[in-house]
């Protein structure tokens, strides 16, 4: 029989909603500006509502349902159930979203980190069905990262998210606000490809990609996140030793084969793990990611 | 009331054999030389002796004991509870330790990876209690490490062990034996730093040691290793966030102080993880966490 749960993708930019089955099939979704300015009251008010649109498009009721989970730009405390991200969603700080849609809902409630939550997606329902160590990376705007042991969160500290994005891969790379030089993120990520190519007048990622291979800096600049993503290859395989690197994110799907291929490299050169094992494989949940991850956040703790 | 195991440290030159109770005290203590180029038959017939020895020694029966826990010098199966170490171990190759022990002792054996080990007994009984996640690294003659979530090793693919001494830190800088350039190992190992002496005359590091700081190359030499652990702190930080961080072997115990302050100077520039808790600790457990390590496997197992 399948069960019912209900995923919030929430982002800086912009908030996901979905009706997701146990199969992970979507049946409902909407979407809406975060706008986190606002305040965290306005922003439950939005989700509230959105909750009961598509719950409303499904034809599904409330008490139907197995949970509610929740996939939020990081940091978030899932231990209490708290946003603290004042870069990305200002005027959330501290907002206790997990007690407050608890109360409302009368339901379960279940907060991840985003990378977490997709990394859980595609564990239960895409790329990374039964791989275990599994690594799910994401290179796009950011880079970032999740790491699960049988299914499981890989949790830290304070049952906080590792930040893969910032793996050191250049010493004396650009600087990152994570308080390092030349980390992945610095180096991989859409908005790092797009700061390197401002001088030349090279656009954003896209129109880098765009120019690749003809235009020599735009070639410097692309070979340079692939270099970087092979490096923190090479150190994902010494930590936390996976069966599987699913790569997603705009840029590492978008142009998997290329990174997919220098990632590849590193696992063959590789001689003190147990490589042969080892596949670098393209993310599945796509767009939807976010949402279905979130909501197989609620199957994942009630149906293991 | 304490509970009673033998612990067996396999290492390519020496290999321990102690008598060890669950309180991590230390009853009776062997050792010979491993040989294992004469065959694992050999092996295995010195090992019978030593184990019945430390028996002997501390006045205990076989079927008094938990069981006998193995910490070797890897690549081992802890699943198969086999060992493949072609280049510590020749002759050894795929030796069935844990079968032959068995047989002979009647008694649960547990084999594992030797930093694996000494990191249990650091958990259990040195500087590593309560703290979770854990990761153990050993800066001696090689670079090594273990992490450990809640008490339990983490495991790669196929339940084999990550090489955290084979975290790339500086692109470009010497060649490992583990397939990339400029690994933590090829920087910071003893083996790495007399190598880097050598062309001026400067010995092992234990002299490169003794000629710091009025010596410019040792100075070199020394700092080149204190910044690749920095760095590899940096990517520890970034993929396990452990709660604590245990500093050890040979040249990390004799020089904590130097790695430590640099190791902790990353903590403190780190922005995107929850670093007011996160430890950098000495090693508590010496020359003896071997063996005391491989026998908490066998109290891990049985008295969680």
């Amino acid at each position: 029989m399948s069960l019912k749960s209900i995923g919030i993708d929430i982002g800086g930019t912009k908030t996901a909603v979905a009706a997701v089955d146990s199969s992970g099939k979507l049946h409902a979704r909407t979407v809406f500006e975060t706008r986190s300015n606002r305040g965290f009251a306005a922003g439950l008010a939005d989700l509230s509502k959105s909750i009961h649109r598509v719950l409303n498009d499904s034809g599904w009721a409330m008490d139907e349902l197995e949970g509610i989970g929740i996939g939020c730009a990081g940091p978030v405390n899932p231990l209490r159930g708290t946003i603290h991200n004042p870069y990305t969603l200002p005027g959330w700080e501290e907002a206790d979203i997990v007690s407050a849609l608890r109360h409302e809902s009368g339901l379960k409630v279940i907060l991840e980190n985003d990378a977490d939550a997709a990394a859980v997606g595609e564990f239960r329902f895409g790329a990374g069905r039964d791989a275990s160590p599994l690594v799910v990376a994401t290179v796009g705007t950011g880079v970032g990262g999740a790491a699960l042991l049988n299914g499981q969160i890989h949790r830290g500290i304070k049952g906080e998210h590792p930040e893969l994005g910032h793996i050191p891969v250049l010493p004396g790379g650009p600087v990152c606000y994570c308080g390092t030089q030349g980390c992945w993120e610095s180096l991989a990520s859409g908005t790092a490809m797009s700061l390197a190519g401002k001088p030349f007048g090279l656009g954003d990622s896209r129109a880098i990609f765009a120019a690749f291979p003809d235009n020599k800096r735009a070639r410097e600049i692309i070979e340079r996140a692939v270099n970087a993503t092979a490096t923190a290859t090479w150190t994902l395989l010494h930590t936390f030793l996976p069966q599987r690197i699913i790569l997603g994110g705009g840029i590492g799907e978008a142009h998997f084969e290329l990174f997919a291929a220098a990632m590849r490299e590193q696992v063959r050169a590789a001689t003190q793990i147990p490589k042969d094992s080892v596949e670098i494989v393209r993310a599945q949940l796509g767009q939807d990611a976010g949402v279905i991850g979130a909501a197989a956040l609620a199957f994942q703790n009630t149906n293991p």
